[in-house]
C-alpha cells in the first residue's frame, strides 16, 4: 500500500472529483452489486463526472464472487471498449473490491480502478492492501491476483444502511488489529458499540487507526512472504469454523468465525506464550457478549482439526500447525508450532466458556 | 526480464534439474498442446524430477488461447493440490507460454512457472518478457497480466520436429529485432535459411542476439509505458493485414504478417524520416523472397486502415496514428505520426512491389 492512497472523507464527491482529475481515464466503469446498487449507489450517482459511466451489477452474495461474474465484468468493459486508461469504480463489500480489482488487474493486463468500500469490514481490510481474487472449485480465493487499487475512498455514510452483523463481521477484523498493534485508541475501540445512531464520526477515528495497522504489515510485506501472516490472528481457527459451519448449512460471517477463532487462538496463546489472563478474560467476555454463542460438540473436533490442517496444507504440508501468537497486545510471535492436543484443549476451553 | 533467468542450452535435463532444485516445489504441473505433447514431451518426459508430475494438455491452435482452457489449467492445478510453492512448466510454443503462465500468474495469486518455448517464435519473443494472457470476447490478448516465468529454458532441439512456416514465422520477430537494435550478426541473421538440416547451433547464436534485444527494451519499461513500444515495429500494420486475413477467412501467421507489416512500415520510415533505400531495397526483397505475396486490392484500403485505427484507438482515440519509425537500423523514432494518405501510399508501394 506504499502507493496505495487510502482517504476517509465526508466528501465523497470532492474526494473523487480529484481522483478522476489525476487518473484522467478515456472511460468510466461502476461495479456494484444488487444491494450496493440500491442502498450505496444513489450517494454518488449524481457525480458530475459520472453521466457517461457504464454501470455493471451483479447479484449480491460471496457465492457470485465467481468466474461467472467475472466473465461477466470482463464482457462489460471489452464491449463498452476500455482501455488499459479506463477506470472502474467497485462500490461494495469486500465481495465487490475482491472481484472487481481483479478483474481489473487483468483487463488488457492492468487498467486503473477505485474502491469504495461499503461495508466495515472492506473499509478496515478487504478493500486495502492488494488481495484480489475469485472462489474456484469450490475454493475461497483460489483465484487471482496482487493488484492495489489506484485510490481507495471511504465514506462512513454508507454503514448507515449495514446491517449490525455484518457491521459486526467488520469489527471483528479491527479487534484483531487493535490486538496486534498497540494503538492508541484501543480502549475506545473495545467500548465502541452498533447500536442505531452509533457515532460514526467517532468510527471513522477507529477505522483510520484499524487501516494504518493493516498498512503497517502490508508495506513490509507485500505479497505475504513473511510478517505479513500476523493479520491472519484468528483465522486458522477462525476458516475451520467458518468451513464447519458452511458445510453443517448454517453458514456464519466471515467476521463471526474470526471473532471465535480469536477465542481460541488467544486461549492458546495464553498456554503456550504467557499471553496474559486478565487480557483474555476481558476480550473473551467481549465477544460472548457481542457475537454470541458458537456450538459444536466433541464429536466435530476431528473435522475441525481436518479444516485447519487443510487451510495450512499449503505450507507445509506436514501435518504440523504453525500459527501467529500473541505473547502480549501489540507483539506477535510469527511462526509458532501448536500441538494437537492443545487445539482440542482450546476447543475444551470454548466450550466450556460458552456454557455449551 | 530483471530477474527472469534465460538459458540457451543443450542439456536440458541438467538445466531442468538445477532450477526444480533451486526452486524447491512441493509438485510439479506440466502444460501442453496436443501437437507439443507429441513432438516436444517426449525430449524431457523420462527426467527423474517428473516422474509424478501431473500433465495437463489442450488442443492446439491460437483458438485454444481461451477463457475455456483457462479454466481447465486452473481446475487441473487446483484438483491436484497445488500451491503457491507448486512449478508449473510450460512445453510448447506462444500459446502454451501466454496461458500457463496467465494461469500461474493468477493461480492463488502467484505461483512459479518455467517456460520451455518449442517454437522460434517462443524463443525470441512470446516466452519472454512476463505478458501473459488469452483471446477473451473475439479480441487477442484481451485478457491477461504481467507475470515474468522464474525461468525460461531454450532447447534449440525442439524446432527440429517445426514446420518451415512456423520457423519464418519467428524469424520474422528476429529481424524486427535486428532492426530496432544494432546486433552484432545481422549479416548471419539475414543469411539464415530454415533448409533441412538447418544448423540449429548457428541458429542458437543468433537467437541469443534476438532475446538480448527484447531484454534491453523490456528492462528499461516492463509495462510498456514508452520504449518497450519499439518492439511493435512491424506490428501495427501487421495486425491490420492479420485481422483482415482473418476476417477474409485466409488466417496467416503472425510473424508473416509481421514480415508485410515490415515492409510497409521501412517504406514509410524512408518517405518519413529518410531510412536508407538500400537498406529499405535490400530487406524488402528478403522479405517477398522468404515470405512470398500477400494479396489484397486498393477496396480494401478502407478496411484496412479501419483495423490500424482499431488497433490504435485504445491509446489514443483521436484518429492520429502514432507509431515507432526507424530512423536508420538501429534508430528508432518513438511516436511518429502518420498522415493517413502516407499509409495509403505504402499500400500503393507494397501492391507494386508484390507485383499484384
Ligand atoms: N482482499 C482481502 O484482503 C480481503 C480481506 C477480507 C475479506 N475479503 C473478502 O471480502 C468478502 C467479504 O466482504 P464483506 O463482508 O464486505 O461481504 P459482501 O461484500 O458480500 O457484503 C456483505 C453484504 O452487505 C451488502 N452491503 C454492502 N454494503 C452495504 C451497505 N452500505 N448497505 C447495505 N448493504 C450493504 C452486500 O450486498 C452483501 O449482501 C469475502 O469474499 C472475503 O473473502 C478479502
Ligand atoms: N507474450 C508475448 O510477449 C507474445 C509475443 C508474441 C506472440 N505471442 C503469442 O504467441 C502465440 C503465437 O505463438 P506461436 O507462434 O509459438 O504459436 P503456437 O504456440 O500456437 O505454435 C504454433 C504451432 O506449432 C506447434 N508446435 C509448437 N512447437 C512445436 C514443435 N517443436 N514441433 C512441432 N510443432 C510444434 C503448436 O502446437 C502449434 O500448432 C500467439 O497467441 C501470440 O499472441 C505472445
Ligand atoms: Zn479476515
Ligand atoms: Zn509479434
Amino acid at each position: 500500500m506504499g502507493t496505495q492512497k487510502i482517504i476517509i472523507t465526508d466528501h465523497l464527491h470532492e474526494c473523487l472529483t480529484e481522483e478522476i482529475e489525476l487518473l484522467k481515464p478515456d472511460k468510466i466503469f461502476i461495479l456494484t452489486d444488487s444491494n450496493t446498487h440500491e442502498a450505496c449507489y444513489p450517494l454518488i450517482k449524481d457525480h458530475p463526472l459520472l453521466g457517461e459511466a457504464n454501470i455493471s451489477t451483479i447479484p449480491a452474495g460471496d457465492e457470485n464472487k465467481s468466474i461467472q461474474s467475472l466473465m461477466f465484468v470482463w464482457k462489460s468493459l471489452s464491449s463498452f471498449g476500455a482501455s488499459r486508461k479506463s477506470l472502474l469504480i467497485n462500490i461494495g463489500g469486500g465481495m465487490i473490491s475482491d472481484l472487481g480489482a481483479f478483474a481489473a488487474a487483468t483487463f488488457k493486463r492492468g487498467m486503473r480502478c477505485i474502491n469504495i468500500p461499503t461495508t466495515l469490514l472492506s473499509m478496515v481490510d478487504a478493500s486495502l492492501g492488494g488481495k484480489t481474487g475469485i472462489n474456484f472449485n469450490g475454493l475461497k480465493n483460489e483465484v487471482g491476483a496482487f493488484y492495489e487499487a489506484n485510490a481507495v475512498l471511504i465514506n462512513m455514510q454508507f454503514l448507515k444502511t449495514l446491517d449490525k452483523q455484518n457491521n459486526l463481521s467488520g469489527y471483528a477484523e479491527m479487534l484483531k488489529h487493535g490486538l496486534i498493534f498497540d494503538v492508541p485508541n484501543y480502549q475506545e475501540l473495545l467500548n465502541f458499540r452498533f447500536e442505531k445512531n452509533a457515532d460514526l464520526n467517532k468510527l471513522g477515528i477507529l477505522v483510520q487507526e484499524s487501516i494504518d495497522v493493516k498498512k503497517y504489515y502490508v508495506n513490509k510485506d507485500p505479497h505475504e512472504q513473511g510478517v505479513r501472516k500476523i493479520l491472519n490472528l484468528g483465522h486458522t481457527i477462525g476458516h475451520a469454523f467458518e468451513s464447519f459451519a458452511m458445510h453443517s448449512k448454517k453458514p456464519i460471517l466471515h467476521g463471526y468465525a474470526v471473532a471465535w477463532g480469536l477465542i481460541c487462538e488467544l486461549y492458546i496463546a495464553h498456554r503456550q506464550c504467557n499471553f496474559p489472563k486478565e487480557e483474555l478474560k476481558k476480550l473473551i467476555d467481549l465477544i460472548k457478549d457481542r457475537y454470541g454463542i458458537f456450538e459444536f460438540t466433541c464429536k466435530s473436533y476431528d473435522k475441525l482439526y481436518e479444516y485447519i490442517l487443510h487451510d495450512k496444507k499449503n505450507t507445509k504440508g506436514s501435518g504440523i500447525i504453525s500459527i501467529p501468537l500473541l505473547k502480549e497486545r501489540g507483539v506477535v510471535s510469527l511462526d509458532e508450532t501448536v500441538d494437537k492436543d492443545l487445539i482440542y484443549e482450546s476447543f475444551d476451553f470454548f466450550r466450556d466458556f460458552m456454557g455449551i
